[in-house]
């Protein structure tokens, strides 16, 4: 269903090729000065659509293959809730998300990906009628406009994802599904294999992990979905997009019950030579759609491009102002910064806190 | 010589009034993907007038007075260097960036400084009249455009800096010179106090420091400045713009030659509420124009103005999308997050690194 | 078989009885001039009996019920290998320490065990005669002296402690068997249940852990050997000495192949509030031999004595010159540290390093 | 006034031997059993002195040249404080103490050193004559045995050990006079310099720094004793026995104030290693009497003896047990750790503290 002068998501990806995501929307905008830590709502698509619009465009740059709608915790129920959004429309920030992504995804031939994620209606009330209610409403926002397909993402719950892909799935367009999700399971704990057979089971045609916990640790859990559709018998892509925090704790609720969320989680941050790592292990793990969320910035998401660049035969715009491993440093005017110009250096490096009175692990909130 | 319809930064300063600077857009920008690492020149201001144009809106939003033209490093000496921009010349970005930071100031009413920085001549020449030439050279492209002052900065040498005041003091402008040394002296061995002697004599109107070192530093190595001054019975408005980075090793050369600079900063990056406790010191020592340089992005900006907002007696509207010390976290769906909602539990947590391998400080690469 | 005047091993843990064990004697004997690291031989039984004595009465006045005999590592095999111990035989060191452990042990009604530990003939030879020989040997060295009861300690392979085991039972006399193995299982990868069935099945009477790892981490292992005993429909009493180090790795051969073992372990030494929780954790466990291997000095086991003084009806000796939880400390000269004489201060404190340049956990050499 | 048999101190720190001094007795002896936390005073000689007479062993045998009577805070008023030791006296503890660490240092030809230490009086009084007559009473104790020369020690105040040398010089036996300052200078803001040239004056013949802070803090505190003594043209010779922790908060009142004194220091106990560093810096600033105090343990004294064996001429008893630099690693079962049996590994090796969730610096009480 997706456009015919692009080649789709699901062509690619049964090409073999690798999809680079795009990274975090909310955190890098709040830092921006256009999102609201807490209620974390995209109004910012209708308000400032030109801060939105350079961050897509420093995504696209940096070598994303999918630009995704500005559209996260867009349905009514969530934008209403404790009067957070009250001059603006779900359906207006919908309709300009859309038309922003799409104009800058036109500019490097990008996809772009329509977004819904949870609800606060799935703990309030538990209705499937209801939650499907409003993923049928975000979803028809999004079918007026020019998108190539949907991903849901950010459930905690995989039953709240089957509904939200059964819904999508009637709009024809390809679906991908992305739980917020520990190894140890769900919040019901559903382990991650018999998450991603239910997905699948829904007609999910991608699925993995995004949000809550780090990389590495999110790697590992696409891995026991992978091994579960495999035990199942079930084929699918499978995709990533994680915190670019480190979360070494690796606690079932991830970074939410941290105490350093969701202002202080600075030093948690990674660089982009944890990002080099990553993308090399979320490939060998089979994974072929590998992005970023809250904390990926466009340097991380540039960082995904250069590592598999030799897979994807080509570097992003963006590598034209980067010397690969840091080759550029051989122009800096001081010897010793000329010294790590290259790879070994920083593969080696472990960086240090400069905060000496602050531990390197923290206790979660809900331990 | 500021001009007339505006109030210029010294008669805000000598009415008492707190000047919030920008913050950095070097490192910002290569992140954003516009500025290579190693030279670190500003070529984007006309490769991608939109990506500094919108770094410039965020900090203004954040509540700066004083926007800076994007013009660092922009000596032709040092664009020439190792080849590194050859098809733009320095007074074509500096042409770019004066017309871009006056239309991005005049949205909010904010005041535009030009830049100049330490240039390789000095190093390489150590010739008065060579350096003074450059200098003078950028600034007579200043001059073409509405600017309102002028700053020397990054100066780690006080004799390149004098130089350059008196160069500068010759367009009638109000002129600001900030070093980036730490309290032990500059690269000569001169120490702060004399320091600021020295380019008050030379005719700057406001001293301070730059970048190199972290906030708490670099109050420190101001009131050196001041006591010189108090000492010598000299007269001048303070000026602070560290970096947003802990440098706990306060070695002489600052963060140059910490193992994690350039690529791995990430670690040491300093929280808003670091933020606050550095504004309140910087105001507590009698700096009234306060910003950052390296590692200072728009939300760093915005603290200060937070912070000082009783002072300066407005919010700035980036605030509109932040509850002042976590206050919007009451919003938040997890209990636990809602009860960070205040400023007790932000200002007296720890932040842990997330990197149980690595250490809480480094050894300089030149000790 | 026991000393009939003396209450034995198995009616006290029969009875429900907390058993306190000794705590380590090569690592702390190295620290005191008498023991090689490396070799780790116990010569010094022979050689400075005053030392090894001294370190007895230290544990026994602590609270330890039992005292065991400095023998580690004395089997002939090992203390030839290299040249270590040329001038003394094994016999010699045997017959000394056994004299000496029922010395200082009757000074207060302590149990003797007389220890064997792993042989490099097993991993040499893998021959069950000739290893069976060896402890054979050891075993009819205890048997000419007065000795309370035989434990096997330090086997990180299940099937040389059955063997040993197998040797020991033919003596009449109670049997312990620890191994120093992680959660992983033993090093031919025997899951720690089933290490635990084969022992009991063998002969043992008493089953558990000591070394290599950190307390809690051993009482996990302890816990799968009870759940696996369980499942067999088998019982024996549990027992644990581990290491007196945070060891957080939890890497499979423990302390031996992190960085530090074995000249820099200090900054790793648990603090006595440490071994609080660690004596609560094993007791809630229902461990009842619970005492301390490498790393635990006089004051640990005296912590455990003290933790548990409600439950053995008594505080040890020891205790004449240590407030509880701090409480002499009332009398120090300055206010700050009078107001540490609480349990909550220790309890809750999170101690510093004195290290920032150091990290919190190191990579295994194994890994 | 030494004894005829053996050479004095002051004839071989005139000769430019190395004098090597004992290391901690409260402490240590805490962590072994026999001395209370808080009051730390040394009832133990009379009471157990088996245990003393080891710890004075361990040190002769790791290479101490000085044995110090075990007579710590043995002044009347200080043991009658809160009614701590009831039923001996300080003229009792005195007694047993020199005749126990005569009898040892008699072993191995040491000397033998009797220490007063600062006094409750002289806080509580300020009266000079009271003070005096303490120090008297116990140098009266001290005169009635053997003892070589005589030691104050761990003064905070230089007035009071001015007044402690001026009563000990009246026994005609050679002075020393440590005081446990940090470099910021005595209680009173007594400089370093200004207070060995006050000791000196006094009638010192060695002066130095002993306890509250690390040990390179310490060899910087007793250089600027020096540089002081030089300025006033005076001559001493140097003497250091600093702590065996890690305090880099460099505070004044050093590891009193800090959160972990005294039952949480493990974490930043020094290791061999830091110990031979310190040796060398010690002896580099023309330190000759180099010790240890809280925290050093007989394997850091051998450290010391090890480090400088070169320049004393001979190795101490305890290196039979040690392979210099870890060789004895060499018989090490395991191949991995046979790889460290060598010094680069030692002195390049930074420790990890096992402890994720503990900061590396604290914040100290008194501040």
């Amino acid at each position: 269903m997706e456009n015919k002068k692009r080649r789709g998501i699901l062509e690619r990806l049964d090409a073999g090729e690798v999809v680079v995501g795009d990274g975090g929307y909310v955190m890098q905008l709040e830092r921006r000065g256009y999102v609201t830590a807490g209620p974390w709502t995209p109004e910012a698509a209708v308000e400032h659509p030109e801060a939105v619009r350079q961050l897509h465009r420093e995504y696209l740059r940096a070598g994303a293959t999918v630009i995704q709608t500005f559209t996260f915790y867009c349905s009514e129920d969530k934008l209403e809730l404790n009067g957070n959004v009250t001059n603006i429309t779900g359906a207006q920030i919908n309709d300009a998300a859309c038309k922003m992504a799409r104009e800058v995804a036109d500019e490097g031939g990008a996809l772009v990906a329509g977004g819904v994620s949870q609800t606060p209606c799935y703990v309030q009330s538990h209705s499937e009628t209801e939650v499907k209610a409003i993923f049928k409403k975000q979803m028809d926002d999004f079918l007026k406009q020019d998108i190539d397909f949907l991903i849901v993402e950010y459930c905690e719950h995989v039953e709240e994802a089957v509904w939200a892909v059964e819904v999508l799935k009637t709009s024809g367009k390809t679906v991908a599904a992305t739980l917020c999700i520990a190894p140890q399971g769900d919040m019901h704990g559903v382990p991650p294999g018999e998450c991603a057979v239910r997905l699948v089971k829904a007609g999910a045609d991608i699925v993995g992990i995004n949000c809550h916990l780090d990389p590495l640790t999110c790697v590992e859990t696409v891995k026991l979905m992978k091994e579960g559709l495999e035990k199942a018998g079930l084929k699918a892509h499978l995709m990533i997009q994680p915190l670019g925090f480190h979360t070494p704790e690796r606690n079932i609720d991830g970074y939410l019950s941290l105490p350093e969320f969701p202002f202080a989680l600075e030093t948690r941050a990674m660089t982009r030579w944890d990002i080099h790592k990553y993308a090399r292990e979320a490939y060998n793990a089979g994974i072929r759609y590998i992005g970023g969320c809250c904390g990926f910035e466009p340097y991380h998401i540039r960082a995904i491009a250069e590592e598999l660049s030799a897979e994807r035969g080509f570097l992003p715009p963006a590598s034209e102002k980067h010397g690969l491993w840091g080759a550029a440093l051989e122009m800096h005017t001081k010897p010793w910064v000329r010294a790590r110009a290259r790879r070994e250096y920083w593969e080696k490096l472990l960086p240090a806190s400069g905060r000496p009175k602050c531990p390197s692990m923290a206790t979660p909130a809900t331990e």
